[in-house]
Protein backbone atom coordinates (compact mmCIF):
# COMPACT_ATOMS: atom_id res chain seq x y z
CA UNK A 1 0.00 0.00 0.00
CA UNK A 2 1.29 3.67 -0.75
CA UNK A 3 1.11 6.30 1.78
CA UNK A 4 -0.74 9.50 0.32
CA UNK A 5 1.89 11.82 -0.74
CA UNK A 6 1.24 15.66 -0.14
CA UNK A 7 3.01 19.20 -0.82
CA UNK A 8 2.25 21.80 2.08
CA UNK A 9 -0.05 24.51 0.59
CA UNK A 10 0.47 28.36 1.53
CA UNK A 11 -3.27 28.51 1.77
CA UNK A 12 -2.93 25.71 4.65
CA UNK A 13 -0.50 27.95 6.45
CA UNK A 14 -1.47 30.52 9.92
CA UNK A 15 0.25 33.23 11.14
CA UNK A 16 2.19 30.81 13.42
CA UNK A 17 3.83 30.49 10.08
CA UNK A 18 3.17 26.51 10.16
CA UNK A 19 0.34 24.40 8.47
CA UNK A 20 -3.27 25.07 10.50
CA UNK A 21 -4.25 22.07 12.35
CA UNK A 22 -7.53 21.84 10.59
CA UNK A 23 -5.51 20.80 7.48
CA UNK A 24 -4.48 17.60 9.12
CA UNK A 25 -7.70 16.56 9.22
CA UNK A 26 -8.24 17.07 6.31
CA UNK A 27 -4.98 14.92 4.53
CA UNK A 28 -6.22 12.20 6.93
CA UNK A 29 -9.83 12.28 4.24
CA UNK A 30 -6.94 12.64 1.24
CA UNK A 31 -5.42 9.53 2.41
CA UNK A 32 -8.77 7.64 3.45
CA UNK A 33 -9.78 7.83 0.04
CA UNK A 34 -6.44 7.26 -1.61
CA UNK A 35 -6.36 4.48 0.42
CA UNK A 36 -9.90 2.90 -0.66
CA UNK A 37 -9.04 3.55 -3.85
CA UNK A 38 -6.09 1.37 -3.68
CA UNK A 39 -7.89 -1.55 -2.30
CA UNK A 40 -10.67 -1.02 -4.77
CA UNK A 41 -13.18 0.73 -3.04
CA UNK A 42 -13.99 3.71 -5.02
CA UNK A 43 -15.51 6.57 -2.61
CA UNK A 44 -17.00 8.37 -5.66
CA UNK A 45 -18.84 4.75 -6.63
CA UNK A 46 -19.77 4.03 -3.42
CA UNK A 47 -21.41 7.33 -3.12
CA UNK A 48 -23.29 6.89 -6.52
CA UNK A 49 -24.70 3.32 -5.50
CA UNK A 50 -26.32 5.31 -2.29
CA UNK A 51 -24.23 4.70 0.42
CA UNK A 52 -22.60 7.62 2.08
CA UNK A 53 -19.98 7.28 5.63
CA UNK A 54 -19.89 9.85 7.47
CA UNK A 55 -17.28 10.78 9.71
CA UNK A 56 -18.58 9.62 13.67
CA UNK A 57 -15.43 11.13 15.32
CA UNK A 58 -11.70 12.42 14.72
CA UNK A 59 -8.56 12.77 16.83
CA UNK A 60 -5.17 14.20 16.49
CA UNK A 61 -2.02 14.19 18.15
CA UNK A 62 0.31 17.08 16.90
CA UNK A 63 3.58 16.04 17.21
CA UNK A 64 5.93 18.63 15.44
CA UNK A 65 5.11 20.98 13.14
CA UNK A 66 4.63 21.08 9.09
CA UNK A 67 5.90 24.02 7.07
CA UNK A 68 5.08 25.21 4.16
CA UNK A 69 6.01 23.36 1.54
CA UNK A 70 7.33 20.60 3.22
CA UNK A 71 6.42 17.28 1.51
CA UNK A 72 4.34 14.34 3.98
CA UNK A 73 3.51 11.30 3.68
CA UNK A 74 0.24 10.35 5.11
CA UNK A 75 -0.10 6.60 6.04
CA UNK A 76 -3.66 5.42 6.60
CA UNK A 77 -4.61 1.74 8.05
CA UNK A 78 -7.85 0.15 9.53
CA UNK A 79 -7.78 -0.45 12.80
CA UNK A 80 -11.49 -1.72 13.30
CA UNK A 81 -14.26 -2.85 10.48
CA UNK A 82 -17.59 -5.04 11.46
CA UNK A 83 -19.91 -3.87 8.21
CA UNK A 84 -21.19 -0.98 10.24
CA UNK A 85 -18.52 0.73 11.52
CA UNK A 86 -15.24 1.23 10.01
CA UNK A 87 -12.20 2.85 12.37
CA UNK A 88 -8.60 4.11 11.03
CA UNK A 89 -5.82 4.95 12.45
CA UNK A 90 -3.03 7.73 10.24
CA UNK A 91 0.60 8.43 10.59
CA UNK A 92 1.63 11.73 9.05
CA UNK A 93 5.62 11.79 8.31
CA UNK A 94 8.10 14.47 6.59
CA UNK A 95 8.62 12.41 3.53
CA UNK A 96 12.92 13.52 4.09
CA UNK A 97 13.22 13.38 7.28
CA UNK A 98 10.93 10.37 8.48
CA UNK A 99 10.15 12.37 11.26
CA UNK A 100 6.52 12.01 13.06
CA UNK A 101 4.76 14.77 12.22
CA UNK A 102 1.00 13.49 13.59
CA UNK A 103 -1.08 10.49 14.29
CA UNK A 104 -4.23 10.51 14.71
CA UNK A 105 -8.34 8.46 14.25
CA UNK A 106 -11.21 8.52 12.36
CA UNK A 107 -14.34 6.49 12.88
CA UNK A 108 -17.25 6.03 10.36
CA UNK A 109 -20.22 4.73 9.90
CA UNK A 110 -22.59 3.68 6.22
CA UNK A 111 -25.77 5.58 5.71
CA UNK A 112 -28.34 4.79 2.51
CA UNK A 113 -29.95 8.18 1.16
CA UNK A 114 -32.93 8.19 3.44
CA UNK A 115 -29.91 8.77 6.00
CA UNK A 116 -30.36 5.11 7.66
CA UNK A 117 -27.39 3.30 9.30
CA UNK A 118 -27.07 -0.04 6.92
CA UNK A 119 -24.21 -3.04 6.72
CA UNK A 120 -22.16 -2.73 3.81
CA UNK A 121 -22.05 -6.54 4.35
CA UNK A 122 -25.94 -6.51 3.04
CA UNK A 123 -26.04 -3.16 1.51
CA UNK A 124 -22.93 -3.63 -0.52
CA UNK A 125 -21.08 -6.88 -0.46
CA UNK A 126 -18.81 -6.39 -3.09
CA UNK A 127 -16.95 -3.32 -0.50
CA UNK A 128 -17.58 -5.31 2.48
CA UNK A 129 -15.35 -7.98 1.33
CA UNK A 130 -12.23 -5.64 -0.08
CA UNK A 131 -12.84 -3.64 3.80
CA UNK A 132 -12.56 -7.43 5.42
CA UNK A 133 -9.42 -7.79 3.34
CA UNK A 134 -7.63 -5.06 5.13
CA UNK A 135 -8.52 -6.80 8.31
CA UNK A 136 -5.68 -9.62 7.54
CA UNK B 1 -29.84 46.84 3.85
CA UNK B 2 -27.18 46.33 7.19
CA UNK B 3 -23.92 45.55 5.34
CA UNK B 4 -22.53 41.82 6.37
CA UNK B 5 -20.00 41.59 9.70
CA UNK B 6 -17.36 39.31 10.22
CA UNK B 7 -14.19 39.07 12.25
CA UNK B 8 -11.47 37.82 10.81
CA UNK B 9 -10.39 34.30 11.82
CA UNK B 10 -6.92 33.20 12.96
CA UNK B 11 -7.71 29.65 10.44
CA UNK B 12 -8.43 32.35 7.93
CA UNK B 13 -4.45 33.66 8.08
CA UNK B 14 -1.21 32.46 6.26
CA UNK B 15 2.11 33.05 7.26
CA UNK B 16 2.04 36.60 5.71
CA UNK B 17 0.11 37.29 9.14
CA UNK B 18 -2.55 38.62 7.12
CA UNK B 19 -6.12 37.24 5.93
CA UNK B 20 -5.23 34.78 2.97
CA UNK B 21 -6.73 36.26 -0.40
CA UNK B 22 -8.88 33.33 -0.82
CA UNK B 23 -11.40 33.96 1.82
CA UNK B 24 -12.73 37.18 0.84
CA UNK B 25 -14.41 35.42 -2.31
CA UNK B 26 -15.81 32.93 0.68
CA UNK B 27 -17.33 36.93 2.35
CA UNK B 28 -18.36 37.37 -0.71
CA UNK B 29 -20.53 34.41 -0.50
CA UNK B 30 -21.66 35.29 2.59
CA UNK B 31 -22.76 38.93 2.68
CA UNK B 32 -24.79 37.60 -0.72
CA UNK B 33 -26.87 34.96 0.81
CA UNK B 34 -26.68 37.57 3.99
CA UNK B 35 -27.86 40.30 1.59
CA UNK B 36 -30.84 37.73 -0.20
CA UNK B 37 -31.99 36.87 3.06
CA UNK B 38 -32.45 40.37 3.71
CA UNK B 39 -34.57 41.06 0.40
CA UNK B 40 -36.63 37.87 1.34
CA UNK B 41 -34.76 35.50 -1.20
CA UNK B 42 -33.95 32.54 1.21
CA UNK B 43 -30.92 30.78 -0.31
CA UNK B 44 -31.86 27.41 1.35
CA UNK B 45 -35.55 28.09 -0.02
CA UNK B 46 -34.30 28.58 -3.34
CA UNK B 47 -32.25 25.58 -3.67
CA UNK B 48 -35.68 23.91 -1.90
CA UNK B 49 -37.36 24.79 -4.87
CA UNK B 50 -34.85 23.21 -7.12
CA UNK B 51 -32.68 26.01 -8.02
CA UNK B 52 -28.92 26.37 -7.89
CA UNK B 53 -27.37 29.70 -8.44
CA UNK B 54 -24.16 28.46 -9.40
CA UNK B 55 -21.27 31.47 -9.88
CA UNK B 56 -19.96 31.99 -13.23
CA UNK B 57 -17.13 34.89 -12.64
CA UNK B 58 -15.79 36.48 -9.61
CA UNK B 59 -13.03 39.16 -9.12
CA UNK B 60 -11.23 40.65 -6.39
CA UNK B 61 -9.20 44.08 -6.39
CA UNK B 62 -7.08 43.74 -2.20
CA UNK B 63 -6.62 47.75 -1.76
CA UNK B 64 -4.94 47.16 1.74
CA UNK B 65 -4.92 44.06 4.67
CA UNK B 66 -6.74 42.83 6.79
CA UNK B 67 -5.51 40.73 9.97
CA UNK B 68 -6.40 38.92 12.54
CA UNK B 69 -9.27 39.98 14.50
CA UNK B 70 -10.49 42.76 12.10
CA UNK B 71 -13.70 43.04 11.97
CA UNK B 72 -15.20 43.90 8.56
CA UNK B 73 -18.24 45.03 6.89
CA UNK B 74 -18.74 43.76 3.86
CA UNK B 75 -21.58 45.81 1.42
CA UNK B 76 -22.93 43.93 -1.38
CA UNK B 77 -25.07 45.70 -4.09
CA UNK B 78 -27.18 44.34 -7.33
CA UNK B 79 -25.27 45.20 -10.54
CA UNK B 80 -27.61 44.17 -13.45
CA UNK B 81 -30.31 41.72 -12.83
CA UNK B 82 -32.34 40.26 -15.49
CA UNK B 83 -33.95 37.19 -14.72
CA UNK B 84 -31.28 34.79 -16.10
CA UNK B 85 -28.44 36.50 -14.37
CA UNK B 86 -27.51 38.19 -11.64
CA UNK B 87 -24.52 40.05 -10.99
CA UNK B 88 -23.30 42.14 -7.61
CA UNK B 89 -20.98 43.96 -6.73
CA UNK B 90 -18.68 44.42 -3.35
CA UNK B 91 -17.03 46.88 -1.07
CA UNK B 92 -15.06 45.22 2.33
CA UNK B 93 -14.50 47.86 4.68
CA UNK B 94 -12.73 48.03 7.66
CA UNK B 95 -15.38 48.23 11.08
CA UNK B 96 -13.71 51.01 12.69
CA UNK B 97 -11.92 53.22 10.70
CA UNK B 98 -14.23 52.85 7.05
CA UNK B 99 -10.98 52.52 5.54
CA UNK B 100 -11.57 50.40 2.11
CA UNK B 101 -10.04 46.56 2.27
CA UNK B 102 -11.44 45.09 -0.42
CA UNK B 103 -13.88 45.52 -3.71
CA UNK B 104 -14.87 42.94 -5.89
CA UNK B 105 -17.91 41.81 -7.77
CA UNK B 106 -19.21 38.20 -8.76
CA UNK B 107 -21.74 36.85 -11.77
CA UNK B 108 -24.08 34.31 -11.39
CA UNK B 109 -26.85 31.97 -13.21
CA UNK B 110 -29.70 30.10 -11.96
CA UNK B 111 -30.11 26.36 -12.98
CA UNK B 112 -33.24 23.61 -12.12
CA UNK B 113 -32.26 20.40 -10.63
CA UNK B 114 -31.37 18.61 -14.47
CA UNK B 115 -28.13 21.72 -14.40
CA UNK B 116 -30.29 23.38 -17.13
CA UNK B 117 -30.03 27.53 -17.44
CA UNK B 118 -33.92 28.77 -16.13
CA UNK B 119 -35.12 32.11 -16.32
CA UNK B 120 -36.55 32.88 -12.52
CA UNK B 121 -39.01 35.14 -14.08
CA UNK B 122 -40.74 31.85 -14.90
CA UNK B 123 -39.37 29.12 -12.99
CA UNK B 124 -39.65 31.19 -9.47
CA UNK B 125 -41.62 34.76 -10.31
CA UNK B 126 -41.67 35.26 -6.58
CA UNK B 127 -38.09 35.10 -6.23
CA UNK B 128 -37.82 37.13 -9.43
CA UNK B 129 -39.60 40.36 -8.45
CA UNK B 130 -37.70 40.57 -4.96
CA UNK B 131 -34.46 40.58 -7.46
CA UNK B 132 -36.12 43.26 -9.88
CA UNK B 133 -36.80 45.78 -6.58
CA UNK B 134 -32.63 45.77 -6.47
CA UNK B 135 -32.64 47.72 -9.29
CA UNK B 136 -35.17 50.71 -8.36
CA UNK C 1 -19.78 33.32 29.99
CA UNK C 2 -21.26 33.97 26.44
CA UNK C 3 -21.17 30.88 23.52
CA UNK C 4 -19.76 31.25 20.75
CA UNK C 5 -22.49 32.03 18.29
CA UNK C 6 -22.45 30.77 14.29
CA UNK C 7 -23.84 30.39 11.21
CA UNK C 8 -23.12 27.84 8.77
CA UNK C 9 -21.70 29.16 5.86
CA UNK C 10 -22.14 27.72 2.22
CA UNK C 11 -18.83 27.32 1.94
CA UNK C 12 -18.45 25.14 5.26
CA UNK C 13 -20.67 22.68 3.31
CA UNK C 14 -19.44 19.33 1.20
CA UNK C 15 -21.25 16.98 -1.32
CA UNK C 16 -22.75 15.55 1.35
CA UNK C 17 -25.43 18.43 2.03
CA UNK C 18 -23.89 18.49 5.42
CA UNK C 19 -20.99 20.94 6.91
CA UNK C 20 -17.64 19.27 6.33
CA UNK C 21 -16.55 17.84 9.98
CA UNK C 22 -13.08 19.75 9.65
CA UNK C 23 -14.70 22.99 10.22
CA UNK C 24 -15.71 21.76 13.73
CA UNK C 25 -12.17 21.68 14.62
CA UNK C 26 -12.12 25.77 12.97
CA UNK C 27 -15.38 26.67 15.21
CA UNK C 28 -13.65 25.19 18.62
CA UNK C 29 -10.68 28.05 17.63
CA UNK C 30 -13.01 30.71 17.13
CA UNK C 31 -15.15 29.47 20.00
CA UNK C 32 -11.98 29.21 22.18
CA UNK C 33 -10.43 32.85 21.08
CA UNK C 34 -13.61 34.10 21.99
CA UNK C 35 -13.91 32.75 25.33
CA UNK C 36 -10.49 34.06 26.13
CA UNK C 37 -11.37 37.10 25.18
CA UNK C 38 -14.04 37.21 27.05
CA UNK C 39 -12.35 36.20 29.95
CA UNK C 40 -9.18 38.87 29.54
CA UNK C 41 -6.97 37.21 27.64
CA UNK C 42 -6.71 38.61 24.00
CA UNK C 43 -5.21 36.04 22.11
CA UNK C 44 -3.64 38.88 19.75
CA UNK C 45 -2.11 40.69 22.53
CA UNK C 46 -0.40 37.30 23.59
CA UNK C 47 1.12 36.51 20.27
CA UNK C 48 2.45 40.47 20.23
CA UNK C 49 3.75 39.76 23.82
CA UNK C 50 5.42 36.75 21.83
CA UNK C 51 3.80 34.08 23.46
CA UNK C 52 1.83 31.85 20.60
CA UNK C 53 -0.17 29.06 21.88
CA UNK C 54 -0.06 25.91 19.04
CA UNK C 55 -2.87 23.20 19.64
CA UNK C 56 -1.30 19.68 20.98
CA UNK C 57 -4.29 17.37 20.25
CA UNK C 58 -7.86 17.88 19.55
CA UNK C 59 -10.77 15.30 19.29
CA UNK C 60 -14.42 15.36 17.95
CA UNK C 61 -16.77 13.49 18.00
CA UNK C 62 -20.14 14.07 15.99
CA UNK C 63 -23.47 13.43 17.53
CA UNK C 64 -25.89 14.89 14.67
CA UNK C 65 -25.25 17.14 11.76
CA UNK C 66 -25.23 20.45 10.64
CA UNK C 67 -26.48 21.78 7.42
CA UNK C 68 -26.33 24.87 5.44
CA UNK C 69 -27.81 28.21 7.49
CA UNK C 70 -28.08 26.54 10.59
CA UNK C 71 -27.41 28.44 13.67
CA UNK C 72 -25.11 27.04 16.19
CA UNK C 73 -23.55 27.69 19.54
CA UNK C 74 -20.23 26.66 20.98
CA UNK C 75 -19.48 26.69 24.65
CA UNK C 76 -15.95 26.00 25.36
CA UNK C 77 -14.59 25.16 28.83
CA UNK C 78 -11.77 25.20 30.53
CA UNK C 79 -10.78 21.82 31.42
CA UNK C 80 -7.42 21.72 33.07
CA UNK C 81 -4.36 24.30 33.02
CA UNK C 82 -1.23 24.28 35.23
CA UNK C 83 0.24 26.70 33.82
CA UNK C 84 2.60 24.98 31.03
CA UNK C 85 -0.30 23.28 29.10
CA UNK C 86 -3.95 24.32 29.11
CA UNK C 87 -7.04 21.91 27.73
CA UNK C 88 -10.69 22.88 26.95
CA UNK C 89 -13.86 21.47 26.36
CA UNK C 90 -16.55 22.31 23.59
CA UNK C 91 -19.99 21.30 23.03
CA UNK C 92 -21.81 22.72 19.39
CA UNK C 93 -25.56 22.98 19.79
CA UNK C 94 -28.35 23.88 17.40
CA UNK C 95 -29.05 27.16 18.48
CA UNK C 96 -32.95 27.03 18.17
CA UNK C 97 -33.56 22.55 19.39
CA UNK C 98 -30.85 22.94 21.90
CA UNK C 99 -29.83 19.59 19.98
CA UNK C 100 -25.91 18.73 20.71
CA UNK C 101 -24.44 18.27 17.36
CA UNK C 102 -20.91 17.94 18.66
CA UNK C 103 -18.63 17.58 21.55
CA UNK C 104 -14.50 18.08 21.68
CA UNK C 105 -11.45 18.76 23.04
CA UNK C 106 -8.19 20.34 22.37
CA UNK C 107 -5.09 20.74 23.93
CA UNK C 108 -2.48 23.72 23.70
CA UNK C 109 0.94 24.86 25.42
CA UNK C 110 2.92 28.03 25.45
CA UNK C 111 5.66 28.69 23.39
CA UNK C 112 8.26 31.92 23.06
CA UNK C 113 9.76 33.47 20.50
CA UNK C 114 12.51 30.96 19.86
CA UNK C 115 9.81 27.88 19.63
CA UNK C 116 10.74 26.86 23.50
CA UNK C 117 7.86 25.78 26.10
CA UNK C 118 7.35 28.06 28.50
CA UNK C 119 5.34 28.82 31.45
CA UNK C 120 2.54 31.52 31.16
CA UNK C 121 3.14 32.00 34.93
CA UNK C 122 6.79 33.17 34.81
CA UNK C 123 5.94 34.81 31.20
CA UNK C 124 2.81 36.21 31.36
CA UNK C 125 2.04 36.29 35.08
CA UNK C 126 -1.51 38.47 34.17
CA UNK C 127 -2.51 36.04 31.19
CA UNK C 128 -2.04 32.97 33.95
CA UNK C 129 -3.83 34.70 36.92
CA UNK C 130 -6.71 34.82 33.89
CA UNK C 131 -6.59 31.08 33.28
CA UNK C 132 -6.59 30.18 36.71
CA UNK C 133 -9.51 31.83 37.88
CA UNK C 134 -11.15 30.09 34.98
CA UNK C 135 -10.64 26.84 37.08
CA UNK C 136 -12.43 28.02 40.24
CA UNK D 1 6.90 23.70 -18.03
CA UNK D 2 4.83 21.00 -16.61
CA UNK D 3 1.03 22.29 -15.76
CA UNK D 4 0.51 21.66 -11.73
CA UNK D 5 -1.68 18.71 -11.79
CA UNK D 6 -4.52 18.30 -8.92
CA UNK D 7 -7.05 15.79 -7.76
CA UNK D 8 -10.51 17.66 -6.68
CA UNK D 9 -10.59 16.72 -2.70
CA UNK D 10 -13.97 15.73 -0.80
CA UNK D 11 -13.41 18.58 1.43
CA UNK D 12 -13.46 21.25 -1.74
CA UNK D 13 -17.01 19.96 -3.32
CA UNK D 14 -19.76 22.15 -1.67
CA UNK D 15 -23.63 21.02 -1.01
CA UNK D 16 -24.53 21.60 -4.90
CA UNK D 17 -22.10 18.34 -5.27
CA UNK D 18 -18.99 20.53 -7.07
CA UNK D 19 -16.07 22.25 -5.98
CA UNK D 20 -16.65 25.60 -4.25
CA UNK D 21 -15.66 28.16 -6.76
CA UNK D 22 -13.16 29.97 -4.37
CA UNK D 23 -10.98 26.83 -4.12
CA UNK D 24 -9.85 27.46 -7.60
CA UNK D 25 -8.09 30.71 -6.51
CA UNK D 26 -6.32 28.40 -4.24
CA UNK D 27 -5.64 26.18 -6.95
CA UNK D 28 -3.81 29.33 -9.02
CA UNK D 29 -1.78 29.75 -5.95
CA UNK D 30 -0.44 26.49 -6.17
CA UNK D 31 0.23 26.49 -9.58
CA UNK D 32 1.65 29.87 -9.36
CA UNK D 33 4.79 28.76 -6.51
CA UNK D 34 4.75 25.43 -8.44
CA UNK D 35 5.87 27.10 -11.75
CA UNK D 36 8.06 29.72 -9.73
CA UNK D 37 9.83 26.60 -8.71
CA UNK D 38 10.39 25.54 -11.99
CA UNK D 39 12.45 28.44 -13.34
CA UNK D 40 13.84 28.29 -10.38
CA UNK D 41 12.04 31.21 -7.70
CA UNK D 42 11.64 29.54 -4.72
CA UNK D 43 8.97 30.99 -3.00
CA UNK D 44 10.30 30.01 0.51
CA UNK D 45 13.71 31.13 -0.51
CA UNK D 46 12.29 34.33 -1.11
CA UNK D 47 10.53 34.90 2.03
CA UNK D 48 13.74 33.74 3.40
CA UNK D 49 15.30 36.88 1.56
CA UNK D 50 12.77 38.75 3.61
CA UNK D 51 10.92 39.93 0.37
CA UNK D 52 6.93 38.55 0.26
CA UNK D 53 4.72 39.10 -2.93
CA UNK D 54 0.69 39.56 -1.69
CA UNK D 55 -1.68 39.09 -4.39
CA UNK D 56 -3.16 42.87 -5.88
CA UNK D 57 -5.89 41.41 -7.89
CA UNK D 58 -7.74 38.04 -8.74
CA UNK D 59 -10.52 36.76 -11.66
CA UNK D 60 -11.82 33.62 -12.12
CA UNK D 61 -14.31 32.81 -15.18
CA UNK D 62 -15.93 29.65 -14.03
CA UNK D 63 -16.81 27.84 -17.51
CA UNK D 64 -17.56 24.15 -16.53
CA UNK D 65 -17.67 22.47 -13.03
CA UNK D 66 -15.13 20.27 -11.41
CA UNK D 67 -16.37 17.14 -9.30
CA UNK D 68 -14.63 15.25 -6.78
CA UNK D 69 -12.23 13.09 -7.86
CA UNK D 70 -11.59 14.60 -11.14
CA UNK D 71 -7.78 15.40 -11.77
CA UNK D 72 -7.27 18.65 -13.33
CA UNK D 73 -4.14 20.09 -15.26
CA UNK D 74 -3.47 24.28 -13.85
CA UNK D 75 -1.27 25.71 -16.61
CA UNK D 76 -0.17 29.10 -15.09
CA UNK D 77 1.79 32.36 -17.71
CA UNK D 78 3.57 35.04 -16.85
CA UNK D 79 1.51 37.78 -18.65
CA UNK D 80 3.55 40.95 -17.77
CA UNK D 81 6.22 41.85 -15.16
CA UNK D 82 8.34 44.69 -14.71
CA UNK D 83 10.08 44.22 -11.47
CA UNK D 84 7.50 46.00 -9.52
CA UNK D 85 4.63 43.83 -10.54
CA UNK D 86 4.22 40.24 -11.48
CA UNK D 87 1.05 39.37 -13.53
CA UNK D 88 -0.02 35.87 -14.87
CA UNK D 89 -2.69 34.32 -16.48
CA UNK D 90 -4.11 30.66 -15.69
CA UNK D 91 -5.95 27.73 -17.63
CA UNK D 92 -7.55 25.04 -15.85
CA UNK D 93 -8.57 22.03 -17.73
CA UNK D 94 -9.69 18.36 -16.98
CA UNK D 95 -6.96 15.68 -16.79
CA UNK D 96 -8.72 13.49 -19.04
CA UNK D 97 -11.05 15.51 -21.62
CA UNK D 98 -8.74 18.52 -21.64
CA UNK D 99 -11.85 20.08 -21.16
CA UNK D 100 -11.15 23.85 -19.96
CA UNK D 101 -13.13 24.56 -16.27
CA UNK D 102 -11.82 28.08 -15.56
CA UNK D 103 -9.32 30.91 -17.08
CA UNK D 104 -8.01 33.25 -14.82
CA UNK D 105 -5.58 35.81 -14.27
CA UNK D 106 -4.03 37.65 -10.44
CA UNK D 107 -1.22 40.02 -9.86
CA UNK D 108 0.93 40.92 -7.51
CA UNK D 109 3.94 43.01 -5.96
CA UNK D 110 6.69 42.66 -3.63
CA UNK D 111 7.08 43.90 -0.11
CA UNK D 112 10.24 44.27 2.60
CA UNK D 113 9.84 43.29 5.69
CA UNK D 114 8.64 46.47 6.67
CA UNK D 115 5.66 45.72 4.13
CA UNK D 116 7.57 48.85 1.35
CA UNK D 117 7.32 48.06 -2.21
CA UNK D 118 10.09 46.99 -3.94
CA UNK D 119 12.17 46.50 -6.87
CA UNK D 120 12.80 42.88 -7.33
CA UNK D 121 15.64 44.08 -10.21
CA UNK D 122 17.19 45.99 -7.03
CA UNK D 123 16.13 43.79 -3.77
CA UNK D 124 16.92 40.27 -5.80
CA UNK D 125 18.44 40.83 -9.38
CA UNK D 126 18.77 36.90 -9.04
CA UNK D 127 15.04 36.40 -9.26
CA UNK D 128 14.14 39.78 -11.30
CA UNK D 129 16.50 38.20 -13.97
CA UNK D 130 14.18 34.38 -14.06
CA UNK D 131 11.25 36.49 -14.27
CA UNK D 132 12.38 38.50 -16.71
CA UNK D 133 13.24 34.83 -18.86
CA UNK D 134 9.50 34.38 -19.00
CA UNK D 135 9.10 37.16 -20.94
CA UNK D 136 11.08 36.27 -23.63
Amino acid sequence: MKPYEHKAQYYETDQMGIVHHSNYIRWFESARIDFMSQIGVSYRGMEEEGIISPVLSVSCEYKSMVHFDDEVLVTPKVKTYNGVKLSLCYTITDKVTGEVRTTGESSHCFLNKEGHPVSLKKAAPHFHMLFEECLK
